[in-house]
């Protein structure tokens, strides 16, 4: 009976292959990602420094077992070890040729909580004075040792660093210097002596001294990490298993600060930051990896490396080649040059910036390195969303934190930086933004559709209440306006004309930053970058290999001719949601809108429904204009008409203030006013008279919208252009509800078409976004020829969540404490909402098997949604023109993973 | 090739039984309800004149082709005719021996729109001299001919009725007489010949001097009836198909009026008014039916023909056995006696009141007449309702309402009838009503939970908004309180202590009467009747029947140790929902709660909630004492905080109030507390920090409750009694919120069991009533053990309806305009609502084996919900207790049906 391999030398990647079954990322399962790379370097032929892994199944049989190491494990260890010594023909304990090793763990994924790295394994109270011999330099090996025995006294032994940094805070004021790196053999040695006794105050044993004692415990301690509780809380939050284990890396030291002819660096195959395509790193003559990365030495570009250590240069730039080709990715790598010998220490994919990562995957797909579909699917959404907005300027928002100028966090509701002067009402920021030229942000305890001309003034909107779909929310993403909303720590006081946060005030007028990626609000101005969509270049390549990749279309949520061209330059294919009522608030129709809420007979109404007739044409007319040839589709008013009346509060407080004071003018019309609005209240609005209800209440405002929608289009086909009107129908819940208002629209929609002598192609349908609706999606695809859902409102019935409410309260607390993974009006909760809607599109083509769907809430924009939306083949995705190129990517992914394409 | 048979005479019920395959249900459908009890009774020997029934087949094919009987039909009715002519020894058209026939539409179903009767067809003028000679009653000859005329003109020929009245109308004037009734033979004579004048001006023919000819255009009218507006809008509204047809069936005339040994009357088999077992009607001696109904002559009580007409009554009273015998029913029977010779002319299933079904049915499985299952089926579960209310007098409503009493309609939110003064606020209903001991109304334009006590007091509820599960509404069904709610004609004036509605105003103070059951409210005083179900000997045994057929559990929803007496008297077997707020509003303990509300540190509000406990810690006591060895179920607090804060525009005015008039005193205070309630304002309450939201965010009520539960479990236990709590954490939405919280809730139960040192059977679960929930149910099971509907909120949620704002709003135009076929708040929605608890039922069981699943909204004492939770398995219903008895009923109805049986 043969033992299980364990312990796998980094030579033998072979053998871990053929044994998980040829799958490299089993290897990675098998040796961990860090043990796996480490392999597969030595594989290809790259000087790695000797070393092997123990295996993440070595740690589960350690745990299962109540952490007993099992059976051969520990002789394969040694064997192993032995193997090394062979190698480099240096020896445990040996001061004359002393092997030093590094103890890492390495688990599939990388996590935090799980072991730091135990450096220099090895060294002894004979050792180290070898080494001090050997190396000429008793400050380095005095120092090294201090390092061991303190990091393998807090990492392996569990003892608290605070013992530690005293001693060290005591040895620096004792030197009278101060940073470590200013003391010198003498006091290190000193330093040591103090180190272990703590080491045997708190262990009750003395620092080992057999190299080989140091390694096993160096294992378990490995193994017993992933148990620790942050490992567990990081698993459980990520959503990794618990069963992966980790495995355990010991690599043989080498030494940068060998003299001129050692050295380490860091470095990037290409530009992390612009993705060219050259070596971008750093590196020191004579120094240790952790100098590099301290900055207690300056750095020199890595291209100087040329002149000083030109052979090992040129071996570098070899083996730098070798790696993204092996890889097919841009490297992160870390290399120590010890007397001469380039060792490669570690190679991972690199990090970088949005543009850079655009240009490196277009850049490899021309170079025949990867597909086109792997560079497609190399591209987070995320990153081309990060570079249609402005940008903070990274060190300069860096500084400002570290300056204290962050003046609360809130969600971050519309990405984008933006600087500006506070005005803490709609009017004020429209005066200083429009007339007077000036950079805005406008700043509300939460805003009301009456603010939108301010905010549209507006560079940006900050809100202390509210959540990412409350109103400010939706209108800034709408408009592409940097915002962020429900900063609760903000305290704003209208009447001073203030706010305040953690004890700082910043009054109306004074200059703030925010960071609607993040949902920062800064104090003062902070520099930020700007681009746009078609200097991309690489990203207009990349969009359009994506959209031969797609199966849904990408459609805007536009109200206005000048967003529907954005979203139309921008790649959408129809506009899936005109807001008819935004119209209402314009200043010169507010009046008649209110005139025909008020009205006290049918007359009056339909007078101010005829006043508004020609604003809505043209409105409509302008949008049939811009998407010549595409589908446009424009909700029937959906809100209830109390949000086009001042708020109670504000007319409640001038009554009574009229009736104590005993005044009499204009109490009458106020009263009659306030009669009106509390005639009106509903105590929950977000599910009263609205949407279809309203128009079948008062079916003369939505027949209005449809006479101006046909009118219009009448009118631009006469143009000769090719307007493509679909009707929606807004919070329909019951196929009779269609059955009632639908044929009365299209009797109008008739009437027009045959006024104008003109035929129009055009489709009725409804949006989907009560429970009952998606439950009963048969019956209503009989009636409607299209459905949009409207997950915004979907989510918040389907959770019982009022949005507003919900995202300033407990909504916030749920996501932070993991009761929801995620928010679910940011991304749409495929478990609850998400059902509904497969329902609604499985059972609506039963009855319809032609029948158009998609989805027009926030939802539409977000790459999770827009994969879930692809699942249920829906037709089109409808998101704000400024996330259309995202949606682009976020469907081609969409379809390329359906089909088993994976990045790499 | 023979013909098909078109018409069956009364003694064919074999033939058109075997031809339909020996189902009775499908003679009726051929022949209709009329012509089949005809023919049935014909059958069974009893004296039934001669007569023959057209089949519905005939009218479906006269319609199908275009309005042409079809081959062989007419033939087949003329023989028929000729077959009736043998039988009665008389003639058509034979002024010696005339044969006089009726002509009456009848369809499968009884229903308004189709052909009204036409009587005396076979009178000519010819005719009508004989039978004057032949009765030696020519005003009585003249008198049948003109109402032939009419009734032949208007309903065969479709004249307008206005002309003959007006003729009526001028006769009366001339011959200087109030009634028709006073005119003489000449004076009819006179009519007939203006009557067939205005037959001629608007047919353009005469009238029909051929009686076959009559029989012809009679037999094509009835056809073409079927397809009459009326008739398809009624069938369309009611669900009845348009392919059933109707019938036409001819009988001989007889006539009661031919002297003293004839005589005409209606008889049901038992009285319908208390359901005695003995003959109950009304006759008269030489009259026609027409007189009876009309009420022109006194009629008598038909016990008094024994005397006048022994041999006939002897007759009618064995024939009265044999109908109920045949039918197993109480029948309703038209007689009439010609010559002394008796005549059935109808028998059908008699209406009675609900007192009355009870009796007959249970009565009748006595007798061995009918199985007690069909017993259980004959008694609807709105009769049992009637019974459990005090009822207004009907005569005396009827009066009030023709004296113009009748002072507004609303919602008929809460059964029986209440009659007391008006008091418009709750403080001085329950000073009235308590303290005075007087019978009060309350009247409001709606109720908040801090209303109850004034609720309680009261003798009914009025109030002019809100629907039928408004705050009002539940808690007055809730206490069996009579409640009529959205009285929206009721203008309140609060200042002025008044209302008025339709001119008419009532001072507070002043009588009003409300019929909960229908909605009205009365000016005055209306007497009622009153009745308990302990009395109702008949119902007690009819339940326990409906209790050994049943499969559904009946449970009640209670909140007080009397409300769960009055439950478990009714026969309630557990407590589906305790409300543990209500107990919150209590006077002594409001103070308490607003402390723990507004507590500034968390040792306040546990300060709060300590001196809470002891009141919730008895309160369950006393629930778990009186429904010992039956479960409990008790919600955590469900409703949002502010629920127990005074209202903003109170706290809102006094505020502003206090600072225009320069007021200091209690400002602060009052704006504090303003604060306090504007920092919990939601948009939409119904969807905000509520349920198991608010217990996450502060966990240390639900805490306290848990505690006060088990302590009082506990208690109980030690009393040797046997308690069964069950937890139920409200508004669950996702099945991490009952991982995060029912864990710590289980931990407090078994800390007092421990420190108690007693164990109590217990469980923990879940309403379901966000619709997520449902759609997860799956998962919600794998923590929850029992799932109970709120379908009260999941109505509200999967229709995206709040339901006051909806109730008093669009909600009830959507009932009226048929566009939602019942109101879902009474009646489950079956398709929208019902589909997700189906869904939640059976993915629950897949996780979740023995999951106990129920019903604890409002519907689940309503009827027609309960069949739907029998038919998704649930394991029980909870209701009011007054509804208790109703449910039984129903639940053993919908599995009797399940298992194929029927009332008949």
């Amino acid at each position: 009976m043969s033992t299980k391999k364990w312990v796998y030398l980094f030579e033998e990647v072979e053998e871990a292959e053929k044994y998980v079954g040829g799958n490299w990322e089993d290897v990675r399962a098998l040796l961990g990602g860090k043990g796996a790379n480490l392999a597969d370097m030595t594989r290809a032929g790259l000087p790695v420094p000797p070393g092997f892994t123990v295996t993440t199944e070595a740690c589960n049989a350690y745990l299962a077992a109540g952490n007993q190491f099992p059976e051969g494990m520990w002789e394969q260890e040694l064997e192993a070890l032995q193997k090394i010594e062979e190698k480099t023909g240096k020896k445990f304990g040996d001061p004359t040729r002393p092997l030093l090793v590094s103890c890492r763990s390495g688990a599939k994924f990388s996590m935090p909580g799980m072991m730091d790295t135990v450096l220099n394994i090895g060294l002894t109270d004979e050792v180290v004075e070898g080494m001090a011999k050997l190396t000429g330099d008793a400050r380095f090996a005095y120092d090294s040792y201090r390092r061991l025995i303190q990091m393998f006294g807090s990492v392996v032994m569990g003892i608290p660093d605070e013992p530690f940094e005293d001693v060290l805070a005591e040895a620096r004021q004792k030197a009278g210097v101060k940073t470590d790196a200013e003391l010198n053999a003498e006091q290190w040695k000193e330093v040591v002596e103090i180190f272990k006794k703590i080491f045997k105050e708190h262990t009750g044993r003395d620092f080992p001294q057999d190299p080989i004692e140091q390694i096993r415990l160096a294992t378990e301690a490995v193994f017993k990490s992933w148990n620790g509780k942050r490992a567990v809380d990081y698993r459980n939050a990520a959503g990794i298993p618990h069963d992966l284990g980790t495995a355990v890396n010991i690599v043989t030291m080498v030494f940068g600060n060998m003299g001129n002819t050692s050295g380490t660096g860091v470095a990037f195959t290409r530009d992390p930051s612009t993705g060219e395509k050259k070596i971008f790193g750093e590196y020191l003559i004579n120094a240790q990896g952790e100098d590099v990365v301290a900055g207690i030495r300056n750095t020199q570009p890595i291209s100087a490396m040329e002149k000083e250590l030109p052979e090992a240069y040129a071996q570098f730039l070899e083996i730098c080649e070798k790696l993204e080709k092996h890889y097919k990715e841009m490297q992160d790598v870390e290399f120590t040059i010890e007397q001469g010998k380039l060792w490669m220490l570690q190679t991972r994919d690199g990090k970088r910036t949005a543009r850079a990562a655009i240009k490196i995957a277009v850049d490899m797909a021309n170079e025949g390195l990867i597909t086109r579909e792997q560079a497609v699917l190399r591209v987070s959404p995320e990153q081309v969303d990060t570079l249609l907005h402005p940008q903070f300027d990274l060190e300069a928002k860096k500084a400002a934190t570290a300056e204290g100028k962050l003046l609360a966090k809130g969600v971050n509701a519309s990405p984008g930086a933006a600087v500006g002067v506070v005005a803490f009402d709609a009017d004020l920021a429209e005066k200083w933004g429009k007339e007077e030229g000036k950079a805005v942000i406008m700043v509300r305890p939460f805003t009301r559709p009456d603010d939108v001309h301010g905010m549209l003034a507006a560079k940006g909107i900050l809100t202390s209440e509210g959540g990412a779909t409350s109103h400010a929310a939706v209108v800034a993403r709408q408009f592409g306006v940097p915002c962020v909303v429900g900063a609760s720590d903000i305290v704003i006081d209208l009447e001073k004309r203030q706010m305040t946060a953690h004890g700082v005030t910043v009054k109306e007028g004074e200059w703030v930053s925010i960071d609607g990626s993040t949902g920062e609000a800064f104090v003062g101005q902070i520099p930020t970058v700007e681009t746009r969509l078609e200097e991309q270049k690489d990203l207009m390549t990349l969009l359009s290999w994506a959209d031969e990749f797609r199966r849904l279309q990408i459609w805007a949520n536009a109200d206005y001719p000048q967003d529907a061209q954005r979203a139309r330059n921008y790649g959408a294919q129809g506009i899936g949601l005109c807001r008819t009522e935004h119209m209402f608030f314009e200043e010169e129709r507010l009046p008649f809108v209110q005139k025909m809420i008020l009205a006290k007979s049918e007359e009056e109404r339909q007078e101010a429904l005829d006043a508004l007739l020609p604003y809505q044409r043209e409105d409509f007319a302008g949008l049939f204009r811009v998407m010549t040839g595409l589908p446009v589709i424009i909700r029937l008013i959906d809100p209830p008409l109390h949000e086009f009346l001042p708020s109670h509060d504000e007319v409640f407080e001038r009554v009574i203030t009229k009736r104590v004071k005993g005044e009499t003018e204009g109490l009458k019309e106020d009263e009659e006013l306030l009669a009106a609005i509390e005639s009106m209240h509903e105590s929950n609005p977000m599910m009263g008279l609205r949407g279809v209800r309203l128009s079948i209440v008062l079916p003369g405002i939505v027949k209005m919208q449809v006479r101006a929608i046909f009118e219009a289009a009448c009118q631009v086909k006469k143009e000769g252009l090719e307007p493509k009107p679909e009707v929606m129908i807004p919070l329909t819940g019951h196929v009779n509800e269609l059955k009632v208002i639908q044929p009365q629209l299209e009797e109008v929609a008739k009437q027009v078409m045959k006024e104008q002598g003109v035929e129009v192609e055009y489709k009725f349908g409804t949006m989907i976004e009560i429970p009952r609706a998606a439950v009963t999606a048969a019956e209503i695809a009989g009636v409607a020829e299209f459905f949009s859902f409207g997950t915004n409102d979907l989510t918040q019935m389907t959770f019982g969540y009022s949005r507003d409410d919900a995202e300033a309260g407990f909504l916030l607390k749920y996501v932070e404490d993991g009761i929801l993974p995620k928010n679910p009006f940011q991304t749409l909760d495929v478990d609850g909402v998400g059902q509904l809607m497969k329902m609604a599109v499985e059972n609506g083509r039963k009855t319809r098997p032609d029948l158009e769907v998609g989805i027009c809430g926030e939802h539409g924009g977000d790459p999770a949604s827009i994969a879930f939306c692809h699942s249920i083949n829906q037709n089109y995705v409808s998101c704000s023109p400024f996330r259309v190129p995202i949606a682009r990517l976020a469907a081609a992914q969409a379809a390329l993973k359906e089909k088993g394409f994976s990045a790499k």
